[in-house]
């Protein structure tokens, strides 16, 4: 992994919006904004820890001073100052009190006062009770914020854009007739796992034959694999914190139908339509606009958005739908998903990462975008 | 899977609860609570979804009323009423607002009133500022409800220890001069998946070499196994809601020192032990007093828990640990874990899922418990 995985977050942005918006102290409670704050990395594999008393918190104040409050199972990952209570001990453990106990130490510790910027959408009631200033909302400005990347995050999000494609060569390579659905997407599961050096959270899709890949939001089996049929390969690794995204469709065997592959045509044009198009500047839902014309004009479309942003979470601002008026800008990192899903024939995908750059945009890593 | 996997959850018991604390409702907003009290099932594995404006809610009344609140990503999953608000949509969508909304609304349509009973370890700051009433915590009551298992709650463990049973003899058989840490556990993992026909969330370790195994919490590589190496495989999948666990330790080769051979027979032996001694009425402090004991005579030791509860959480209540005074009752399922952690010579740990039956214990499901 790139050596810039190593640094401690984007505080010094946080405390600049704080400035902005006119707020004194930042209580951050979000995975994924702790992560981009401050480069602490909560696991999320399993659920919130049954060894924590709530979410890690960062603590962020407008001069630049950062704290972090975490369990004694997630401590010690950055230079920041740290209180890691017991969440884990060979005793009786009130972890919930031993949480809110760091909590309020870290606020008496850091002075936290004033007017403080929360997270509605995750704030627990638990920590909102303990704020001794005012609270307003921090959620949109801050979503805002991280859509547009610094080049450490574009370090980080090229690594995890290459794990993604190399998932999906390893995908497209065990998807042969008589293979297992659930079995294949565990496959290249473990071979981004090896490449990651790291267990990574894994977001995405692998569906097989025509009726499931033509119905959208199905959950993996134990299906067998035929000849023949469509497969719908979408992989989303977590990586050190940040997400990759990709998404490929094929058929088993290599010999699409006519039809298929006129659809398959549509979705790949549309991306490479995507590619060529997107800059700093054009508004979301011009771009949104043009690449559903595009699909309309060879007689496909799809049902969910165009893409969306990524970066410490998998599906961040800017969602690319029909009413986003806001433009896209230098340094986001954007998704975009062209698809189809047709019962009788299938369904498919295709989806590249791809950087915002100064004039235009580049696919961040490559994989095969071929139905055969 | 069992056909009991199929109902509606525990709020019967829940309802009971309530009178029993002199509460009106419960607002449950736990994960683990929601499955066990509705069998509504939130997806975990890639942490809060960015399809949600929080986490999945359950109101259960005092009279037995049930209502879910949810994103339409996870609607329909039971015969509850459900409100699923739009947190996926082809627009820009608040999910915040539509959670706030929804969470109002169902408050309104039951009625929700008088003493509430939350979650405080889990209650969002969204959340609790609509609650009408007076709020109670019901963490602690409710967790000891949670550990006694009906006899639905029973079937579906026994499956999830067999699905971790069959990741046992998979990563066994994997665990190969040549073969990668880190791989072995991904392909261990499919093996489930396949068995439970359902993506699993996965907690757990398998950790490999000397000096690797003998220090606890470390993350899983992409290290290359060699001949003599100790191997801890501590698999833990979450099936249709509930979770099954296991621990194996053994040699690649199956040709272990005769120092690791005697480390590893203490510990086989405190988990033969604990088979036989567990029962309703003896004092978990007791139990695992006893189980320390034995390990120490052997010239060993351990620096964790001797085990803990199982459930809708991976770790729940009761925790075996030196200062529980509670007693085991029947029907609960509980984990036993005896190991040891010596550098230079390795870690191992052993360790089955026993149900608490009217006179004794039960191994839920069994897998090769040797070394060799």
């Amino acid at each position: 992994m790139p050596d810039t995985m190593t640094d401690t977050g984007n505080w010094g942005r946080v405390a600049d919006l704080l400035a902005e918006e006119g707020a004194d102290w930042a209580v951050l409670s979000g995975f994924d904004s702790v992560c981009f704050a401050t480069g602490h990395i909560s696991g999320i594999e399993t659920g919130p820890s049954p060894f924590g008393g709530g979410p890690a918190l960062a603590f962020v104040g407008r001069d630049g001073t950062v704290g972090l409050v975490c369990s004694n199972t997630e401590g010690g990952q950055t230079a920041h100052e740290t209180i890691a209570y017991p969440g884990f001990a060979n005793a009786v453990t009130d972890q919930l009190a031993n949480y809110r106990a760091a909590t309020a130490e870290m606020i008496a510790r850091l002075g936290v006062s004033g007017r403080i910027a929360v997270e509605h959408l995750s704030l627990p009631a638990a920590v909102a009770a303990l704020l001794p200033g005012t609270q307003t909302g921090i959620d949109t400005p801050l979503a805002r914020l991280r859509a547009v990347k610094t080049a450490p995050e574009l370090a980080r999000l090229r690594f995890c854009a290459e794990v993604a494609a190399e998932g999906q060569r390893a995908a497209r390579a065990l998807s042969r007739p008589g293979s297992v659905e659930i079995e294949n997407f565990g496959h290249a599961r473990a071979v981004m796992e090896a490449m990651a050096d790291a267990r990574v959270a894994l977001a995405g899709e692998y569906i097989t034959g025509v009726e499931r890949t033509a119905t959208l939001g199905l959950p993996l089996n134990a299906r067998i694999l035929a000849d023949g049929d469509p497969v719908l390969c979408d992989l989303a690794p977590r990586v050190a914190g940040y997400w990759g995204d990709s998404c490929a469709s094929y058929v088993v065997g290599g010999h699409p139908s006519a039809e298929y592959e006129a659809m398959y045509a549509a979705a790949r044009d549309t991306l490479t339509l995507a590619i060529a198009t997107l800059r700093p500047g054009l508004r979301v839902c011009d771009f949104d606009a043009n690449l559903r014309a595009h699909m309309a004009g060879r007689g496909f479309g799809y049902p969910h958005h165009s893409g969306h942003g990524i970066g410490t979470s998998v599906h961040e601002w800017p969602r690319l739908v029909p009413d986003e008026t806001a433009a896209f800008e230098q340094d986001m990192v954007i998704m975009v998903e062209p698809g189809s899903y047709v019962p009788g024939l299938g369904g498919l995908r295709c989806e590249y990462m791809l950087h915002v750059t100064a004039t235009g945009a580049e696919v961040m890593a490559h994989f095969e975008m071929t139905c055969k």
